[in-house]
């Protein structure tokens, strides 16, 4: 698939895939692609659609043939398109949200969302300025906080892994998205691929002799 | 104590005290107290307790007689109010932030901090259009979602509770708040005390001989 461009368009970036290469773009900011390359696309943000549209004659959306099996209402072509790469196990997208989806045997059971870490974080100064504070990453899960940094990270951090965890029981993690490695060093039984959405939309060029 | 006024001045509301009596002001409209009546209070924004103050001439500020035993940095003096009223337990207050605190043998032992329900929901409606949808309050929370709307509720509500029954174990539970009703019903060994702020104001008022 060397000759094509995959674009997933997020709610805070463009990622692309070309050539096994993996980058991502900001929305103000996308580079010209080479015309004679054709971009195959999925986007959960309309706004930053039209600006790829607007720049680049040859782009096609690939939302129509990335199928699922699942009886869950309004899933997000993104979220679909990473359960489509595996079919057995959690997968979380950690980005601006966290998704996390479950496939059980290559049919999505169901799924959650939690704000990803920097929009809890922008969350926490809305509702305070004394709550505005940077985060600490490597704040002691096993300890009470004893002081504001500490008490937002715990919160934040605790919350998203033991929702994780619970989640995971003894099922394989796919970690994808801008935070995926990070949580991902939380779990045994975890695998980091920022490459998830990017496997699922080659399976739908497949599966419907696109390319 | 019914001569006295107690005011707990939140990020979102008012909170009065009178006479056995609890009730809540929109910081835009306070209603004038009797002027012979003193008003005792506590703030964590400046902005509503400046409008307390113009409005009312007799207000105290308790916060200097809240004392607290805690090697925290920084706690909200609303924070060490309920936690006075508690010698031993998990002091949860949840309102457009949840602060869950605890107490041993009345020390304050640590605490942290999650948003609260509305401000959860105001976050998801920030990060995408289409996490812009109403909660279910009463979505099942020992089953995978299968629409936005579960999807939200369950990540809400479930990290919130899996936080809370990981730092209670089996410990007692003091809810107050907005939302410690709803909270509280989730727990076995809980109480909801919607005056457990004002508790530990009387009880500082009472320690330094103030009335």
């Amino acid at each position: 698939m060397a000759g094509i461009i995959l674009c997933d368009i997020g709610n805070s970036f463009l990622h692309f895939y070309y050539a096994g290469r993996i980058w991502r773009e900001n929305p103000n900011s996308i580079t010209l692609k080479k015309p004679h390359i054709p971009i195959y696309y999925i986007s959960v943000n309309p706004n930053f659609e039209k600006k790829l549209l607007d720049s680049h004659k040859t782009c096609i959306n690939l939302e129509k043939f990335i199928q699922l099996q699942s009886v869950y209402k309004g899933l997000g072509v993104d979220r679909k398109a990473a359960c489509k790469a595996i079919s057995n196990g959690v997968i979380v997208d950690a980005g601006s949200a966290i998704t996390i989806d479950i496939m059980e045997d290559n049919q999505h059971i169901g799924g959650y969302i939690l704000p990803g870490i920097s929009s809890y974080q922008h969350l926490y100064q809305c509702i305070s300025p004394a709550l505005h504070v940077p985060l600490d990453l490597s704040v002691n899960l096993y300890a009470p906080p004893q002081n504001t940094k500490e008490a937002i990270s715990f919160g934040i951090l605790k919350s998203i892994i033991l929702m994780l965890k619970h989640t995971t029981q003894t099922k394989k993690m796919y970690f994808t998205g801008g935070d995926g490695k990070f949580f991902a060093k939380y779990f045994e039984n975890s695998i980091f691929d920022n490459t998830l959405i990017f496997k699922g939309m080659q399976q739908a060029l497949k599966e419907n002799n696109i390319i």
